[in-house]
């Protein structure tokens, strides 16, 4: 039989074609002019995306050295920051944070849950001493999606520093850096840009520059006043993953063609069908605030959610993932991240039935799939 | 007219053409079976690379990253370290150590200077305290090979950890991890492993491993507990550069066929061959040393060593490296590493005759080709 596979994780997330390509070009030099234009070129499209004035850097690394980047540059030892821990992602915040010596102040939420601005507001009055606050868009391991605009607004109030781990939700759902004063920025190539694995991005405000300049944390890989000193000679401080540039500058080019606006409304209406057939199928958003990067469905107690998993992958093809930490078994999630379209979703949402019949799960065959055609209808227009 | 590019920098180097096209491969997630095997697979052919029987880690970052990685996971703030600088890259060892607090001995070579064991011998007797040797195996700014060999004897006697960059080097001339009693060896995917920047690779011996558990030094996108724990499930901590390491299985695959020994004798006979080349030329080899991994030469008084360069590359399509810090201008290196050929070795020495006929550099042409076809003609049996 043929059997085609269908990549719906979020992150890796499918390539374009023509980027595809891109990756068996020659290798361009890191040292030379046609790098640089390569390289100014990406810079441009980076900014765009991360709707930002300031520059943004690359680094060669997963977003969890971006994470590592935005906490050893704009921080010194024993200084306190808060953290807001909405699961496995917001946790890494409080981990790498205790690692280089810092006051943790970790806000814990039940994982899928709210946190609304005002008890940040709260949070943050009760200690004039935190510096920085660390922030989620949207926690991979939940789909949660969290108010970084309102975030920003009492966390500039107080004087802290915003910083925003965008990895998963930038160039998906909004989050201009420059109007909602985000001070730290950061993001992955994996995820909405379009890219294989390997590439990270950070930007930081001119407020963040401030301190990067007098913070003490040791840094060297990641240090940002390196990438500032190449970015002047348009090029990276250490040998960049150039192949990855590479098609990164492609796929940039196709991000630019669609326009963050159209990327925002084509998530947004994959993320909307996703959601109403799942709720076609009397299943349950794990979220109490989902997204539109990925949605995270609660297993029915009538299903085993390591099976529905591996039938879902090893029978139909599709990779989704499964829960995390202690959600193992517990949860699946299906990405609409990046370069997917409407059939994605009806093709994720059609193996979902299959699998659930295949584990006796009750319900109408095709209600999810119709649910989403309905939505997706509308999404050509 | 037709202008094929042939790329013989120290890095990036070629990839063989079967290796390219695993880049477009639809994309592996990294937490499925499909992955564990390649990464086991790829573990295995890095063992081999290394000479170990010690697990080898993968890191999603340059070279530089696993520099760090070394520094952080084997000590603990204000411990004494000696550290031999014998070019840019020997250099960055004392840079990362003062960066995270070390106190640092450093051993200032004249670039492309020898350094022998008794030497380094007499320093560690007069200073019982250091903790660890930090030493390069191939200094990619010179062309120097260095003997490992000997400091590893040294350093083992002397009871301190020995850490080799072994970068540009590993793959391509003799450093056998286990024979030679090296405790934490160091390289990068974009040297003799054929494979495109962005994955580096760091292996400890079991006296390394007892620092890692106790050395203190703040780390975490680089810890390698972390990599040893997702090591036990045949996966990376962090999202890896997926498509890199398709690439790299494919090329491992190669090299374990061409297999080791005869990479060091291929390698062996391209640096001997443009080294005669460049001799026959009565230009003068930069290294007192050289190793058989690049080839750097003084750029003779009669010529601009940037012209020289940018006619290589722009006139003739040769990417040769100039020198670097502050040998730009006076250095050019030419790389005979990883996926290179005899006739690459023909090709860079003939454009070189042909650029210096340019500059007026007066030789008998055909000269250098000569002598290296000569030596080259011996390579195939």
């Amino acid at each position: 039989m043929i059997k085609k596979q269908y990549l719906l994780s979020p992150g890796p997330t499918p390539i374009p074609e023509s980027s595809l390509s891109s990756a068996v070009l020659p290798l361009i030099h890191h040292r030379t002019a046609e790098f640089s234009n390569m390289y100014a070129s990406i810079i441009e499209g980076l900014q765009y995306v991360f709707q930002t004035q300031e520059d943004v850097y690359i680094l060669t690394s997963s977003g969890s050295g971006a994470m590592q980047a935005a906490v050893v540059n704009i921080l010194s030892a024993g200084e306190k920051v808060l953290t807001i821990n909405c699961g496995k992602f917001g946790e890494r915040w409080g981990k790498i944070c205790r690692v280089f010596g810092l006051d943790v102040h970790e806000i814990n939420l039940e994982w899928g849950a709210g946190y609304s601005k005002h008890e940040l507001e709260a949070e943050l009055s009760r200690d004039p001493n935190i510096q920085a606050v660390f922030s989620t868009l949207s926690e991979t391991s939940t789909g949660t999606v969290y108010d970084i605009k309102g975030y920003a607004e009492v966390t500039s109030q107080h004087g802290a520093l915003f910083v925003v781990d965008g990895i998963s939700g930038i160039g998906a759902t909004p989050c201009p850096m420059d109007d909602w004063n985000i001070d730290v920025l950061i993001s992955g190539s994996q995820k909405a840009f379009m890219t294989p694995p390997g590439l990270a991005y950070i930007a930081f405000s001119r407020k963040a520059w401030k301190k990067v300049e007098t913070s003490t944390l040791p840094r060297f890989y990641f240090d940002a006043r390196e990438y500032r000193k190449s970015h002047a000679k348009k090029t990276t401080p250490w040998t960049p993953a150039t192949s990855l540039l590479m098609q990164q500058k492609n796929a940039l080019d196709i991000i630019r063609r669609i326009g963050l606006k159209n990327l925002f409304r084509h998530h947004h209406f994959l993320g909307e069908a996703c959601r109403a057939g799942i709720k076609a199928l009397e299943l349950e958003l794990f979220s109490s605030c989902p997204g539109d990067i990925l949605t995270a469905v609660t297993v029915p107690k009538e299903c085993d959610g390591k099976k529905l998993l591996s039938i879902m992958q090893d029978k139909y093809g599709i990779i989704v993932a499964g829960g995390q930490s202690q959600y193992q078994g517990l949860l699946f999630r299906i990405a609409h991240l990046g370069y997917t379209s409407a059939f994605d979703i009806i093709t994720a949402l059609s193996a979902l039935e299959m699998t659930l019949r295949d584990l006796g799960y009750p319900f109408e065959p095709g209600s999810s799939v119709k649910a989403a055609e309905i939505i997706l209808k509308e999404y050509y227009i």
